[in-house]
């Protein structure tokens, strides 16, 4: 059997788009809807409670476009808000913290692993906690680096400026000598050459979206759920907000020309009935 | 007659702060009651529909609150929503654009003024055509400053990095020869010492904060609606959110100790009933 049912990929907003990209890549032959927060973009500076909050609304969002599976491609979401999702709901809903942990730990020679992202991630020590979990004895230098989102948005992404403002954030990973970084937030893979510089050669990346992309193309075939059928797969790109150079950020991140986006009203992404909204957000407050 | 209702300020997060501070100063008698929208920040980066909504959501929730005026102290919202909420509600609704316009005009010598704000604000033209509607012949040279924000947010407000940034941003303002520069956005002043010390003792630098304090207290006088009562006054801090660092950032754009605030529910801020809420909203769509 086939299932030609729509991957549902979601973000705080283009970020995500760095994982589609990967996605297009590994699995050609799905259907992908995504949905991007643009209109309350960044999570990564707000409370856990209020992503909680706004993931929801995204999930239930994707759920009434049918999808098979759920990608966070949100790293904030992945950390902060990810468990009461799979509690919540009874498809298959997978983040972007999991996949980087084991790639982390495959690359690691000397146990010594560095992770950076949004202030929102770094402080739930969600990384933390999960690799130390699945590997006793693992070293774990955490920072927050809020600037790189609004860097990587404004394509600032070489040059003197980031690449001071990265030797200020990355200085004491690299004093604690890591020998391996997850770049744990969707926009960074934006800034890994200039991060590359920075930590120097020696230092494995790893880079999220790929690992999730992999992670998804094998979970869908153990669950029977893949698109067999030969067929051009139809995309589809929804926002909550389509602001100036909205298309060229897209693209920057999307890797390629980004041609249909349709924004939705928040208003719509609103549960049913207040009802349903308290049963699914029960768990989350 | 002493009208001893609030005086309501609302922004897309802590930035208005900076206009609460300067109203304390001139208006210490009067109550203020703040919203800042901390779950949706920033709005600068958004479409002027989204900024529109949101708006309009923060209005209702100051209504509700039974205030005498209402301030946007937010730049964004000043832009591209003062109008159509004028045109709406029957209270009075100040925005910081006009009074930064009025000072800047009287402080240059040569006819050549500079506006730096979000990329909504300047995208909007808001600031270049209120300035030429009031004089013909004048010169205005506008720049998106999109890092300010942020750097402003994370207190990186000295040293080498905001620097070259500043640099970056204000270099084609001071090539125009400029005597007058508006800081067009609620998180600048924060920056007022490196952006000053960038173009130069000889470019008088207009803070809109300031200003709207002082027409706040003339159109008050004006009105008959002033507070005349000797009495401690009473102020009230709301937000859609309190996310990390919310005490110290509120504190660094206050000024002063932030002791009580108070977060809101979003789906609170919604209006009454969907009638109501599209009766207020179509002049928006």
């Amino acid at each position: 059997m086939s299932d030609t049912r729509a991957i549902g990929i979601f973000d705080s907003g283009v970020g995500g788009m760095t994982v589609v990209h990967e996605v297009f890549k590994k699995l050609p032959r799905e259907d992908v809807v995504y949905f991007g927060d643009t209109a309350r973009v960044p999570y990564g500076t707000k409370s856990p409670r209020v992503v909680q909050l706004f993931a929801l609304q995204d999930v239930c969002f994707l759920l009434k476009q049918n999808v098979k599976v759920l990608v966070a491609a949100c790293h904030t979401v992945s950390s902060v808000a990810l468990e009461p999702l799979i509690q919540h709901f009874h498809l298959p809903i997978l983040g972007v913290v999991e996949p980087g942990i084991n790639a982390a730990l495959k690359a690691t020679r000397n146990n010594r692993i560095g992770v950076i992202g949004t202030r929102a991630t770094i402080l739930s020590e969600t990384y933390e906690k999960k690799l130390k979990e699945k590997r006793e004895g693992v070293t774990v230098i955490s920072q927050p680096c809020p600037l790189f989102v609004p860097f990587a948005e404004e394509g600032w992404i070489e040059g003197e400026v980031i690449t001071k403002v990265a030797r200020t954030y990355l200085g004491p990973l690299q004093r604690q000598k890591i020998d391996t970084l997850i770049l744990g937030c969707t926009h960074y893979p934006l800034l890994k050459s200039v991060i590359q510089h920075v930590v120097g050669e020696g230092v494995t990346i790893v880079d999220s979206a790929e690992e999730i992309a992999s992670l998804l193309k094998t979970r869908l075939k153990v669950l029977g759920m893949e698109n067999t059928e030969e067929r051009t797969p139809h995309h589809q790109f929804f926002v909550s907000d389509i602001p100036h150079q909205f298309k060229e950020v897209g693209e920057r991140f999307l890797g390629k020309p980004l041609t249909s986006v349709t924004r939705v009203d928040l208003e719509s992404i609103q549960l049913e009935n207040e009802e349903e909204m308290c049963r699914f957000s029960c768990g989350f407050r």
